[in-house]
């Protein structure tokens, strides 16, 4: 602690992504980006915003990317809210759209990074606990709150909770901002977005970062009411007036044009993760059903942390977090190509074999 | 206001930045771009990061550029927080550094920018006129405060602070942080990097949307002792752990290694400046000295408003800032390329022939 920090920083407990190794002959399955890379349409608009103009400011309102996603989910442009990164888009709704007054709700398995912004923005929270089997139920979230916001496919779990549950929450809770987190959506899990015309108080939030393959160039966005999105737009613009450069704008903008790419490089995640848990499943490990680009899985002998280290010994990195108590024995492991799910499967057998011997 | 809204967000008074017209065929000198665009290593740079890489994240601590910078300014990697421009930079400055029970001090003509932060975070401010000429004396700088900044070359003015008056104030406030907003340093400013080795207390803020001419890029940086630094990096690992996108970190890694670029262009900017202030004050206007990238002019027959409306019929624009009160009769060009400077003087002269008439 500093005697010139804002005394408030000391309590700050940040967040720690999962580790970008220098190295480049991993197999890196731990933090949920895309095997396939963004769409060529994509690398090419980026190419062509690396010109003279990056002399000039960016437009502050993204309008052409607003645009397209607009189109591609048939709401308005003013119903859309672009940031750098889903990461600050989230920053930006705990600080716009929850109440400090009461605790804002979500479960105790999930993004990591959501305790850190009530934390940050000095809001309390609740941490709702999933079921024994890592499901959520919405009927938990009940009584007064500042907010609600659950992951779906949850972070961690993959697990996903049909729409009129979601719809029941928000119905449940009028005066109170409804975030839904479908950064994994694409993996087979079932959008909200439809909902926002009917509720007022849903808002969601997407990312560039899985299933478009681009989390290099940190792009992430809210889809809701105009009067969330002129919330949001206030602190914004108290923040940041240019948050997205002209190459994350030209990127995403041609990404999510390109609806025939994110059809396919996503029917090939979910079914190398199909089989992948086949695999696992008959190698005795749990795994859970999982609607996201990554399992978790459970491993019946080994010390899970021990496991990730044997595993990192053969240059694969998953992700094992054992400082979550509930997910400790468990480790998140990212879809990658089939080839991938092969040097994982015989990574595992080797270790098998090493144990047995 | 909505009721869905943290009641807080009411209270805001978004920043308003210079317009980014569509229209291509305008002489732009409203924002403080640089005419000449980056440099021609940069452009190669962001294209190469156009590519499958852009499938991973970034490197969360921008360890290469920051390099790169550490070694331009001869401190340590330890010393640079680099950011998503320095307005995201500038935000966790404000968040981190500055105490909240007594006021930050800044200038009544700077950067607009520094009251909205004072809002987001709640700081209390006090605004320190400038004297009658528009300069600012350190020696007013007094009292118990929260924090200091200092936009150095004043924004809005262009006018300069010798490096021994900051000194001055990070000596009498040694228990605070004092930071310098260095936005517009390179055209002929002295900076006060050399001074952070021997004052923890000191912070400098940079850019590289002037001088560097990447604007459309967005890249800030701070820098100052580790404690500072250390500072930010709570507040930024707290909000979004990617900040700088790989084309960003790769451009403005290649940009500031390319000192000659930075040299040319900014000796080309200088002259231009210092011939149209020149030929701007023969034609009897106002004009402040300035070491930026821009000049404060005023003209002792028209009405600013009216005048900048004038300009832009005939496809010129310039900054006018008509809700400032101190600076309401007086506008802020932006110092382009010789022909930029011939389209506005013969504007001008257009403009006068016509009132004579």
């Amino acid at each position: 602690m500093s005697r010139l920090w804002n005394p408030s920083v000391r309590a700050l407990q940040p967040y720690t992504p999962g580790e970008q190794p220098k190295l480049t002959n991993l197999t890196k399955l731990n933090t949920n980006e895309s095997p396939y890379g963004p769409s060529p349409k994509a690398i090419e608009a980026i190419k062509d915003a690396a010109s003279d103009t990056l002399r000039l400011y960016p437009d502050p309102t993204s309008q052409g990317l607003r645009q397209a996603i607009a189109e591609c989910y048939d709401v308005g442009v003013e119903n859309i809210f672009p940031g750098n990164g889903s990461d600050e888009v989230l920053a930006h709704v705990f600080r716009a759209l929850f109440h400090p007054d009461e605790p804002v709700l979500f479960s105790d398995v999930t993004y990591g990074f959501y305790p850190i912004y009530c934390q940050m923005f000095d809001l309390p929270y609740r941490m709702i606990p999933l079921r024994e089997d890592f499901s959520i139920h919405q009927e938990d979230y009940t009584g007064p709150c500042g907010g609600i916001i659950l992951a779906n496919p949850n972070a961690n779990t993959g697990m996903l909770l049909p729409v009129e549950d979601i719809e029941a929450l928000v119905k449940r809770h009028p005066d109170r901002t409804v975030v839904v987190d479908e950064a994994y959506v694409e993996f087979g899990g079932q959008s909200a977005i439809p909902l926002i015309k009917r509720y007022d108080n849903l808002l969601i939030v997407r990312t560039f970062s899985k299933s478009s393959g681009l989390a290099g160039l940190r792009v992430g966005y809210a889809i809701g009411s105009e009067e969330l999105i002129d919330g949001l737009t206030r602190v914004k613009d108290s923040f940041n007036s240019y948050p997205l450069s002209r190459p994350a704008q030209a990127g995403a903008e041609a990404s999510i044009r390109d609806t025939a790419w994110l059809e396919d490089t996503t029917r090939k995640i979910i079914k190398t993760r199909d089989a992948l848990i086949a695999d696992l499943r008959q190698r005795g490990l749990t795994v859970l059903p999982s609607y996201a680009n990554f399992i978790l899985a459970h491993h019946p002998q080994h010390d899970a942390g021990k496991l990730a280290q044997a595993l990192r010994d053969q240059a694969i990195i998953v992700r094992y977090q054992g400082s979550s108590p509930r997910i400790k024995d468990w480790l998140r492991i990212t879809i990658g190509t089939d080839h991938d799910s092969k040097r994982l499967l015989e990574a595992l057998d080797l270790i098998e074999k090493n144990t047995r011997r």
